[in-house]
């Protein structure tokens, strides 16, 4: 297959590999120099902008930040969505609103062309191994159309209905629990360190214990390791919960725990921790009360 | 071994019953005729008051509910720590701040008796299966004394070091976030519903992704059933959140996250829930907003 992929960050990078690897004709976008060298590198063919995509492309795989990316790629002054012939399937796995994944949709099928709402998650090692999980809905003609793509990229392939928006929706519903855990993963260990409990003991005990998470047992890692380099950044969770957050004012929701916990990813932004890795929220903590994190060991 | 186990709750039967099975000579201690009756059933001796524990136990387990009864059953009018021979090891397996089990172990100590500051972790089929998580500290006199009462309660038995508190302090991090997270489950699946997305179909996709906590994966199962059947109560968070806030105010460090989710156990108390499984913290949403939970089949 001929298989564009927009965005080469963290995951989109993961699932470009992904698809070269799967033996597909790979085209990646990115603006940046160093991730298209990686691509190129590894096989993939790549250009600077959407509007270099080539024709012919048989699916498209959307992997930029947000919806206001996507609608620019697609329909943009160098938007590509001119030279996608009716019939190419466009997989959106951009964490947007719901709302927002469905106005772009139909702009997309009043073209003739195939839509899938198809959120992943997983994280960087996900990505590159190839093994996502993907929260997808839309037409059974877009699933199958997409499916080698689907199977490059995911390992658990979720197939939640027609309609173009509930993938969007479980991803919200995932974005967060995963915001709400790391930030509570940040509180929990400062605390614990406070009272002086050694970090590594409690993250060896809560990890077999009722109070784990995925995000616990992952990104507290990052904290023992005194490592902040950005696998996901905390500017992603200022978004990603600031996305649930709009959407559930839009519906008159309350969302106490998000709330709370996307102030702390701000307090950490606001702190200069922005793109800094995002167990690093814990620094909150740390700035306000001085408590010792575990620092990197010297090289 | 002549074992006493003093609070015969979910997580105390769960214990005696174990003890029992491991051989020991148990005697089981409950103000409520139900729980005496389960345990004599499975051949353990029961009291119905501290005061009437025999004389000659090599290990007493406590699992009553906060550190006033511990006191109470031990040092109160109808206490039991007259009849505990020098050398008896006192297990505290209560949830209670550091600062509590300390006090209460150094007055234990000044009797001569070996004291382990050991809070569990595991809910009810742990309990009864014999392989609760033990976040243990105490000396390791203490430790070898108790070690055939944690085999047979406990399965990961951790030794924390050899100070009173730190179990405590563990135990109370895990505490922290496990109600964040039960709290955290409610909200999300009470935003899932309100956007129109399945319950079912949320749960099977969250319990693969980086959403998913041990909370999540185990309480949600409790409100696709509509069975608010308490294995633990929405009352057990308001008062374990509130150990955690206390704490956490004395060493004057701030917890929004915890806050947060201690005021939603408290609204859902306020509304009558407080005895209900605490999963169903999420009726907090469902009386704010009209969302339809999952009913309970007919019987």
């Amino acid at each position: 297959m001929k298989v564009g992929v927009i965005g080469l960050g963290t995951m989109g990078m993961g699932a470009a590999l992904s698809i070269v690897k799967a033996g597909h004709e790979t085209w990646g976008c990115d603006l940046r120099e160093a991730p298209r060298a990686e691509l190129a590198a590894a096989g993939g063919h790549v250009v600077g902008s959407a509007a270099d995509m080539p024709e012919g492309l048989e699916a498209l795989v959307l992997f930029v930040v947000n919806a206001a990316q996507a609608e620019d790629v697609l329909f943009g002054g160098a938007g590509c969505v001119e030279r996608l012939a009716p019939g190419t399937v466009v997989l959106g796995c951009v964490t947007m609103a719901p709302a927002a994944s469905k106005a772009l949709a139909a702009r997309l099928e009043a073209r003739g062309l195939l839509v899938l709402d198809t959120p992943v998650s997983g994280g960087l090692v996900a990505a590159r191994a190839g093994t996502m999980t993907i929260m997808g809905s839309g037409s059974p003609a877009a699933f199958d159309k997409a499916q080698p793509v689907l199977d490059a990229i995911g390992k658990k392939i979720w197939r939640l209905g027609d309609a173009i928006g509930v993938g969007s929706t479980v991803k919200m519903v995932n974005q967060l629990l995963a915001g709400v855990h790391i930030a509570a993963a940040g509180e929990a260990m400062a605390l614990g360190i406070r009272a002086g409990a050694d970090p590594q003991a409690l993250y060896d005990v809560i990890t077999t214990s009722a109070g784990n998470s995925w995000m616990f047992q992952n990104r507290v890692a990052h904290i023992l390791a005194g490592d902040d380099t950005p696998l996901s950044a905390v500017n992603i969770f200022v978004k990603d919960l600031g996305i649930v957050l709009d959407q559930a004012r839009a519906l008159t929701f309350p969302l106490p725990l998000a709330a709370a916990a996307h102030q702390l990813f701000l307090a950490a932004a606001a702190n200069g921790q922005g793109a800094c890795d995002d167990a690093f929220v814990i620094r909150v903590w740390q700035v306000l009360t001085g408590i010792a994190l575990p620092e990197k060991p010297a090289a």
